[in-house]
């Protein structure tokens, strides 16, 4: 039953000067990158399959991404050798060997995001949304929590990225962490739809400045983009965490039995 | 003896997308968006004199520069306006009118830079020069102060820029601030020559690494670029201030007789 080993990456970035994760034609991504690196190290075709697709602009503290090598001698080079191979602006934070088991996105279980305000001028902290208008933060922590819990989440998703099945979310946490000149907004949910925390946010400043009433639970029954605010820039989100189930990390785990969904 | 009013400008700038301070004709430098914003907000041309010409991707807490204007009504659309007018990486620090006999670049009696060098991998912090390799802080000390004093900086100097008149800096502090994961390299001297606190720091490195001996004196005395170190990267290159003499502060002072050194 020799099939090669599946790898798990953690990865974090910088994602100002990437078009995002995703692999695209004529643009730098840092699925493309990491595409390149590990053909180069491995002398074949090799990309990365990775948790979620963040867009231009967005970091990642904890994007994950799976692969399969063939060998042990590959497993070793990846793990010597890739992460010195990286660009400024990527780093790779672990290289482990997980179950066969293991997909980076759909064995995910939940994820989490942050995503910085700054609410002075300070042109040194580029990854985060300068806000400069005064914020009501008891209406912003009010606001936040009214996120919590499952709800349908189409008015927070881009809305030509919305799918047939269900945009129903399962929020655990939504809230901002306050600093005399930043706050970071933090969500961690079982799943996000496209866009959905700079929805989120950029809805949540506008009622903060007192440019919109304080409705959050009026705009998720609405379940229309279009009940929502612009959408925050992507300079200040960050990708925390993806989670998974244990069992999964353990390389000798198999759920399936012998024969029956083998990866290529 | 109308001639219109002499303004000082402070001006920090994050040097990541500037090609330097000076105008170039097809490159976006930060004269160059000064110059551009200031001739908007005015209806005429009018082009900022910086302190100094910092190179591209080197970064200014406190870079200044000088204009003159012709009427009162100007120096309050400047200080109103010109601020807000900025892009995400400059900043007007202070608009203030000054002597007429201020000029940012030749009135300077001293200037400081600070050097900031990360030990550890952050992707997030790129405003900083990545050392990864083991450095004795000892000898760096001792290194950066066989700097300090009145020497002849021929060494330190790109070969390219030298002057026919004198290489000789005083410079009255040289030092690091050691921290845990970073170090600061702080220089305060009366002049600068080209590239000379990069080419400082790239030799206090390679001696700090064991990859030269610490003869800082005898690379001063060598007077030749050749005899020293290997430029270290502009990134982590901050100009944090320039000192004037203090009366120039005053736009009542007048070191000329009146009819005398009238300025444009």
């Amino acid at each position: 039953m020799r099939r090669g080993h599946r790898l798990r990456l953690d990865i974090a970035y910088n994602g100002r000067e990437f078009h995002g994760w995703q692999i695209q034609p004529e643009a730098r991504t840092v699925q493309g990158e990491l595409r390149d690196y590990l053909t180069r190290l491995l002398g074949r075709p090799v990309t990365p399959v990775g948790a979620g697709r963040t867009d231009a602009g967005v970091n990642a503290r904890g994007q994950t991404a799976h692969l399969t090598v063939a060998t042990d001698d590959e497993v070793e080079r990846i793990m010597r050798a890739l992460p010195r191979m990286m660009p400024d602006d990527i780093d790779i934070r672990a290289v482990r060997r997980v179950s066969h088991d293991f997909n980076a996105r759909f064995s995910a279980t939940s994820r989490s995001y942050s995503y910085n305000i700054l609410l002075v001028r300070d042109i040194f902290r580029p990854l985060s949304w300068h806000v400069f208008r005064p914020l009501d933060r008891a209406v912003l922590d009010a606001g936040a929590g009214a996120f919590c819990g499952a709800h349908d989440f189409t008015s927070f998703c881009k809305a030509s990225s919305l799918k047939a099945n269900t945009n129903i979310c399962e929020v655990s946490h939504c809230a901002f962490e306050w600093r005399d000149d930043s706050a970071i907004f933090r969500v961690h949910a079982n799943r996000f739809l496209h866009h959905m925390v700079r929805n989120m946010l950029g809805t949540l400043i506008e009622i903060g400045v007192g440019e919109r009433d304080n409705d959050i639970p009026d705009i998720l029954a609405a379940r229309s983009r279009s009940a929502a605010g612009k959408m925050a820039p992507a300079a200040g989100l960050f990708l925390e965490e993806v989670t998974y189930p244990e069992e999964l990390m353990d390389p000798e785990f198999n759920a399936t039995a012998p024969g029956e969904g083998d990866e290529p």
